[in-house]
């Protein structure tokens, strides 16, 4: 990271249902640390704020909302109102550009919205802002006092419901033209007419074989088709209650339908996965997200099948680690980015 | 690019049967020209010296080859011993760190040798030198002074007997852990025991479908089994004188197998480019190398498969352009990359 970095900075987690906002101090000293430690150092915030988005999402409403609770984590440790402090929003939305400007917010209900620079504006001089991807900016988060800390080239994969990514090349976030670098859980495992459909309109992404969403709706559907599995035992009798985590047990209990399932999946992740790793030969992976710790055995298949679809000299230098922070890794991220000049407004 | 630049700058291609040694003048003002005009400007070498590599491949007689060959370079225009001149390195090789220590060259019967260190020690403190591999460092000219020039974020992607590559991220050139970023070619578009085996000792990769010399392999091996074609008679009636432009002709006439053939190949590398551009949002693509040079139907369904397996958001801010620098773009990106000061040993 170059440039000044600031004695506060500010993170903030714009997401579909809560907004946090948190202000951190020293946070660069810490992130050093953890850099020639090479190990991760949770970040305590000084002051956070936990608040719903609210039903209003126009675009000025959830500005006032932010400026208001920046302003309030700011009060509560005494930060004067003219000391400079960078404010990071890491925000659950595709980009359009560098400056904030969102093309595309299911969640907020947005299209082509100047949420940058409005948030800019509202702020004033003394609170330079950056906006940047929420995974993004949990995989610098990662990269800076988590998982990935002492990592110089890192690739960052979530597996929630969906399927997000992180890349840092040189220590330096990449971004992409229209800030949506990152975006494995889009990369094909397959393609034609018989490609799994993915929400984003493509066909064969990873992300609609693998993505927690997908996964279930695909258990759903073959047990109401008649599958018998050990997984309906596991979750009470109901085969519409069951979820991956019963999946995974009943696999590695060695149930037929179970195995056949994640074997068909294991390879698919490990492609997409081997795929980025060979194209950017990075030191570290950080694994994350919701859906891999609740499915460790499919986690493991993947890992067993990255070996066989990664050439060994670029698989041989990842360390792959699993995700040290939680959900405090996009404030802290958005914060680290803010406080490195990355993409201010 | 960072860091003090310098009036005079030395290129070195070391391949796989000639050694070319290049002094360019004021290269860091050029490429800040293309890069302002967003325009390619093909840079003249003030000297140039090209040899064979020889048949005595050992290390120190390569290495004291390219010391000499900079000496008569830097003589030719009159500069002093003293004044300091970086000399950055292309290789045909797979190196292991950013020190030039090659893990495995092929070309040069090379295996972990610290090639780096040595030629840095015999050029002395005032050549200060980087090692590259060669497509990266062709990928960086791209970048500095050819088809890439004004980008911020570039994907290389060179066609000929293999597939390489080369990755710009914010500016920067990715190298990787062990400097082996940039590897699309051995990308998986297969898994599987009917993968098709690539010379990497993997299966699948794209190089094993797509590259040239495995196209070439093919088309002798499917005429030799029978096959019937329009290319034969374009070859002059001998199948085992048909190659990849013979096919691509034929294909342009709408002969059936050749069409066949490349409707076959065209999505698997549109499948790993459309990846790449997934993952890192690229705001150009430089596609270059012999084989699409030779295949022009082959490279437009290329890319006519391209808009099917990429996300519009990721597609529609590349501009996609051929190589514009032909030969000396590793000279001129290995001097680039030296003057920038990137991973000097």
């Amino acid at each position: 990271m170059s440039g000044p970095t600031h004695p506060w900075v500010v993170g903030v987690d714009l997401g579909g249902s809560n907004l946090r906002v948190a202000v951190y101090r020293e946070l660069a000293a810490a992130a050093a640390t953890a850099r020639a430690a090479g190990a991760p150092l949770a970040q305590e915030p000084a002051a956070v704020v936990r608040r719903p988005v609210g039903e209003d999402r126009r675009v000025d409403v959830i500005v006032a909302r932010i400026v208001d609770a920046v302003a309030e984590v700011l009060g509560a440790v005494g930060v004067s109102r003219v000391a400079v402090v960078p404010v990071g929003v890491g925000i659950a939305a595709m980009l359009a550009d560098r400056r904030g400007t969102v093309a595309n917010s299911p969640h907020l209900g947005w299209r082509g919205v100047g949420f940058g620079p409005l948030l800019s504006r509202r702020l004033g001089p003394a609170r330079p802002v950056g906006v940047y991807n929420d995974v993004n900016a949990i995989g610098f988060g990662e990269f800076g006092v988590g998982a990935g800390a002492g990592a110089r080239d890192l690739l960052c994969v979530y597996v929630g419901t969906g399927i997000g990514g992180a890349v840092v090349v040189n220590g330096v976030l990449a971004e992409g033209a229209t800030n949506c670098a990152g975006e494995i859980g889009h990369v094909k495992v397959a393609w034609g007419d018989t490609a799994a459909p993915c929400n984003c309109g493509g066909r064969g992404c990873v992300e609609a074989y693998v993505g927690g969403a997908y996964v279930l709706a695909r258990i759903r559907r073959e047990l109401a088709a008649g599958a018998r599995s050990l997984a309906v035992d596991l979750a009470g009798g109901d085969p519409a209650a069951v979820h991956p985590g019963h999946v995974d047990a009943a696999a590695a209990e060695g149930d037929p339908w179970a195995l056949a399932l994640w074997t068909e999946l294991a390879p698919l992740f490990a492609v997409a996965l081997g795929n980025a790793i060979t194209l950017l030969n990075p030191d570290r992976v950080v694994l994350g997200g919701g859906m891999f710790g609740r499915t460790p055995t499919l986690r493991d298949q993947a890992l067993v099948a990255l070996s066989m679809v990664t050439p060994p000299a670029l698989l041989d230098p990842v360390d792959i680690v699993m995700a040290a922070l939680g959900d405090d890794a996009g404030l802290v991220g958005s914060a680290l980015l803010a406080d490195g000049g990355v993409s201010l407004i």
